[in-house]
């Protein structure tokens, strides 16, 4: 047992930062995590312990008294690094070996992270899945797309993973592998080399061991963005069922609502939001927009080698040849006439509560189960944090979603550090 | 006196599908304007004749067959493309070389085009200036980013150019230099590949020989828009001043509202529309919203090197520095209010009619002249047209701008056709 097997990234670089630890030491302890397991979990795609090496060696100056300062990152594998190829889990990229990193992987290098490798995606970030395993339970889907990167968690192979979300690629996993997540508002993080699906989407986002973290790599990744040290005090929730509740297993509910009372009994308040009728079409505008945004991002593949892409691309595509360039544009207009609304109803609240899935994760590798808790915050490009129930041994883990208004990421940050202290006991200060 | 110094893309792709003229006698020809003018003007910052030539001998099969066949295209210089470099006109980036090209270049090349070469652009696409000159009057500039692929254009060098425009950086250059151009609504065309600069407004456009070309490149570019042969008819303008227009230099002005007498005689109509008071903030809050964004996506280069980064850049990531996230938050949120009340505003007309910039081509190199007549529209990620206007021997280019309703890009076009057939008499029906 190692302080590093529960560790979060923001202890860890501190460790490091004052010499208590080494980078190498850091590296040495998750690569014997990930041998340990990745055989069965199969989280990367690529994975170069010369890499990790160099770049542990070159470690020096200001990264090493960065915000990140050896923390090592598995990176989704739709996000270019120069050092690893970048393979999109397509045929048709499988010698693709791009020129410079992305802008966040740079940001991360520049704070002091290293590389631990390229984490699975499903096929261009949509729904073909790959072999990832759930480590919670390897009959199971670790979700997707984010497949790797979640797994890769879950498995202690690293401490902080990189993903993104279109739909509930981020937290749909999240939910299924017990992880800490945060998708923050739509257009804030740089998407210089990743590659995009459906661009009114399309989010970077992370995963890390704590809420902590999560603020910790925004403070990296989002320059200006203003954290804070929460201060203690009562906070006022919304939770809203959303149209899809009726599809919620039952477990998985009650263990949401019961997650409410916690909240209720540590003081904050938390009150019911009914949407109006007109938000029931929000996830067929999603899907609709998804479809024809994505047949135009792949546009360069489908003409070129349509037999490489997968049924599921291929489905996609062929929706949206079947979608009048008229139907997108209303589906776009009613997203926008709905926004203010939903402005209105989060004005009330410090955070919007709510599922992050209807079910544990399901059952083979193939199916991943509907986004739709997820993509219906993301048609208005809100920040999203997942939490982690409190389980029993034994039970698979259960998400909770914590939404926040458009650019209140910082207020999410603070909301969410309530709410996980209130269910999990996790400090409010460090 | 050859066909193909005044010949479109379409002609030349006709011909060349035709087999009446060869890639080859269309690269040579491009070439050789090229070497006849290129020391002048550097409109390239790049251009490798052996590149050029292995396109020309492998083109073939649908390639040969595209609706650019045989076309040379220049591409500007923030675009990938794996047989050049890409430097942003940065120090920083001089020994880069993409893997790969980027999602526009892949689309132009499978429909037949040859890059030509990359073109000169300022710095990161913002504002410190490359050594391009106007071919039109080599004391002066040929506006700025997009400065190599206008200049390019209007030398002979290549009959399309891709450019990108975050305020006026693709519209300024065709005003100043006598170009078609046109800037499609915001989202629709990827930017895989493409460097950010402010993502709310980042958008690929591109530069043609006629209305007809800036139609087809649409349609490769942007698969899914439907474009049709223009009915004849009458077509309903809107022409809006803007707050700029006291800005504008009287003769400019004059030919502007010559031309607007010009549509009404050929039977269009033309009804002013004054927008209301709240418009005014329109051009500080895309200011706003560019330099926290522009801050943003070069966090990494500034980071890393601030020393070579031009003073233009440290000015916006300065004002950036003293801009809260409040004030972004709510210029956003400005610009979203005002958007419904826009398109009420366009919905009685098939198009828009205003000035592109205030100016002809100023002298010097440096300073390029406010973009506000192109912002504005920008703001609300409208498609753009210029139109150049009829000009007597040895007077500068003045544009007309022609601006459509978001994603009604194929209106516009229409529109655009039709004021350039009253205006030039540029053919309706080819």
């Amino acid at each position: 047992m190692s302080l590093l097997d529960t560790a979060d990234a923001t202890l860890i670089a501190e460790q490091v930062r004052t010499a208590r630890i080494s980078p190498r030491e850091v590296a040495e302890h998750f690569l014997a995590q990930t041998n340990a397991r990745e055989a069965e979990i199969q989280a990367f795609v690529s994975l170069d312990p010369a890499a990790l090496n160099k770049q542990v060696v070159e470690l020096k100056g200001p990264a090493l008294k960065g915000l990140l300062a050896g923390v090592p990152v598995g990176v989704k594998d739709i996000i270019d690094t120069h050092d690893h190829p970048t393979c999109f889990y397509s045929p048709l990229y499988q010698d693709n070996r791009p020129s410079r990193d992305a802008h966040v992987v740079a940001l991360l290098r520049q704070a002091g992270a290293v590389i631990m490798g390229k984490t699975h995606t499903t096929e261009f970030a949509y729904m073909q899945t790959g072999p990832t395993r759930n480590p919670l339970d390897l009959s199971r889907t670790p979700g997707s797309s984010s497949a790797g990167s979640a797994a890769g968690m879950a498995a202690g192979f690293f401490p902080v993973a990189l993903g993104t979300q279109t739909a509930g690629s981020l937290l749909k996993p999240a939910s299924y592998c017990g992880l800490y997540a945060f998708k923050p508002s739509y257009g804030l993080v740089s998407l210089e080399g990743i590659k995009p699906l459906a661009p009114s989407f399309d989010t970077l986002g992370w995963y890390g061991r704590s809420v902590g973290d999560l603020a910790l790599i925004a403070r990296v990744l989002i320059p200006g963005l203003t954290t804070t040290q929460p201060a203690s005090g009562r906070r006022t929730f919304g939770f809203c069922r959303t149209a899809r509740w009726g599809d919620i297993e039952p477990p998985v509910a009650d263990a949401l609502l019961a997650s409410l009372d916690v909240l209720s009994a540590a003081g904050h308040r938390v009150t019911q939001v009914v949407l109006p009728d007109e938000f029931v079409g929000v996830f067929d505008d999603h899907l609709l927009i998804n479809d024809c945004e994505g047949a135009r991002s792949l546009a360069k593949e489908w003409q070129s080698s349509p037999e490489s892409l997968s049924p599921q691309v291929m489905a996609m595509i062929e929706r949206a040849q079947q979608t009048t360039w008229e139907q997108e544009t209303a589906a776009k207009a009613r997203l926008a006439a709905l926004a203010p609304i939903l402005k209105a109803l989060f004005a009330p609240f410090d955070a919007m509560l709510g599922a992050t899935c209807g079910m544990v994760a399901p059952l083979g590798l193939e199916a991943t189960g509907p986004s739709d808790f997820c993509k219906f915050w993301m048609a208005f490009g809100l920040p999203q944090i997942n939490i982690p129930l409190p389980r029993a041994p034994g039970e698979l883990p259960i998400g909770l979603q914590v939404v926040g208004d458009y650019r209140s990421d910082s207020q999410l940050l603070d909301a969410a550090m309530h709410v996980d202290h209130a269910l999990n006991g996790a400090c409010l200060i460090r």
